[in-house]
C-alpha cells in the first residue's frame, strides 16, 4: 500500500535491464525520482530515439539508422573478408582494435537449444546466400570462445564448407598479460594444441 | 563511426542510473536494441507515467500520486508518534516489517557537507514546524547508521530538544543471525555500549 502504482510499474519495467533484479530495480526507480528526474527523463526519450530509429543494416544486420550501416556502405572497406560474429558488441570490440578492414555479418545470437535458439532463428540463410553471391576470399569466424559460441562456430563452418573460401577461426590461448598460473585447464590445453611455429 | 548516434545518447543516458558505468551501459542498450524492443518501450513509459504522476506527499514528503500519501491520510496510524527517515526506499523498509503505526518524516537525504547538503537542502525546516504544530508524543530518529546518517540524526535530536516530546534513536548493535566473530569493532563496541538490561 506504501508505494504508488507507477512506482511499482517503474520498478516492474526497469527489471528488463540485464543484470538487474528487484532490488536493484528499487534502487534505480528510487534514485531517480529522488534525485535525476531530468536524468529519467533522458532515459525515456533516448530509449524512445533508438526504438525509433535504430533498425539493421539489410546486408549485415548490425544496428543502423539508415539501410546500409557505414562499414557495408564504405568504399574503403575489403570485401573479400568477411568477419562473422554473435552481436554488434562484438563488432565493437574489433572495430575498436582497429586491426580488421573487412566486412563483417552479425549472427544477432548464437544457437542455443535450451533458449530455443536455432539455426532458423539466427541470420545463417542470409549469411549463406552472401558467401554463394559475392566473391569473398576469407571468412573469419569471430564467436565467442563458450560453449554456445564453439558450437555456433562450428555450425558455421559445416554450413560454409561447399564454397571455395578459406574458413578461419580466431586463435585461442593465453590472453596478452595472462599468467600461466592463474589460467584455466582448458585455456592452457587449448594454447597447447594451438602452439605457433616461432617465425624467426 | 561504427555505432548510431542514436546507440551513443542511449548509453550516455543509461549512465544515470545508479551503479551503472559506461560498459554496463552499453551492454543495457545492446541488450534492450538486440533482444528486448518490448522491454525498452515499457521502461520508457514507466518513466514517463512515473515523472509525470509522482509527486512528493505534501506532508511527510515521501512520493505519493496525490496530495497525501496513503499513511499521512489514514485514519487508522498513531499521530503521536513520528519517524524520521532519509529516503522513501527507508519508510518502505520499515513498514514492511509491520511493527511501526505511527507516521513519518522523509528528510529526502541527509547532510552531506562534501556534496553541498546543509540543513537547508533537507526538509528540516517543514519537520520543525510540525513538531511545533502538532501533539507528538515520541519522534524516532531511524537514519543510516553511517557517518552521515549519525550526523544527521545528531542534527535533528538538537534541532527537536527545544519541544517537550521524547526523542529516540534505533538500537545499535549485533544483527540478528550475525555472529559476533565477523562483526565489526564499531558494531561490537556500539553492542557493549548499548547493552540492554534483561527483562526477566
Amino acid at each position: 500500500m506504501v508505494l504508488s502504482s507507477a512506482i511499482e510499474a517503474l520498478k516492474e519495467a526497469l527489471k528488463a535491464l540485464p543484470g538487474v533484479g528487484p532490488k536493484n530495480a528499487q534502487r534505480m526507480a528510487f534514485h531517480l525520482l529522488e534525485r535525476d528526474r531530468e536524468g529519467a527523463k533522458k532515459i525515456a526519450d533516448a530509449l524512445n530515439n533508438a526504438l525509433e530509429k535504430i533498425t539493421s543494416c539489410e546486408r549485415c544486420n548490425t544496428f543502423c539508422e539508415s539501410t546500409l550501416c557505414d562499414i557495408c556502405a564504405s568504399e574503403k572497406r575489403d570485401k573479400s573478408l568477411l568477419c562473422v560474429v554473435e552481436t554488434p558488441a562484438d563488432l565493437q570490440a574489433i572495430e575498436q582494435v582497429g586491426a580488421y578492414q573487412g566486412l563483417y555479418f552479425v549472427l544477432m545470437g548464437k544457437l542455443s537449444p535450451l533458449e530455443g535458439i536455432g539455426p532458423d532463428q539466427l541470420g545463417f540463410k542470409r549469411l549463406n546466400q552472401i558467401v554463394a553471391e559475392n566473391e569473398i576470399h576469407e571468412v573469419i569466424i569471430a564467436t565467442n570462445i563458450t560453449a554456445e559460441g564453439e558450437t555456433t562456430a562450428d555450425y558455421t563452418q559445416q554450413m560454409l564448407m561447399p564454397y571455395d573460401v578459406k574458413i578461419t577461426r580466431l586463435a585461442r590461448g593465453v590472453p596478452v598479460g595472462g599468467e600461466l598460473e592463474y589460467m584455466d585447464q582448458r585455456t592452457l590445453a587449448a594454447a597447447f594444441k594451438d602452439r605457433r611455429a616461432t617465425s624467426q
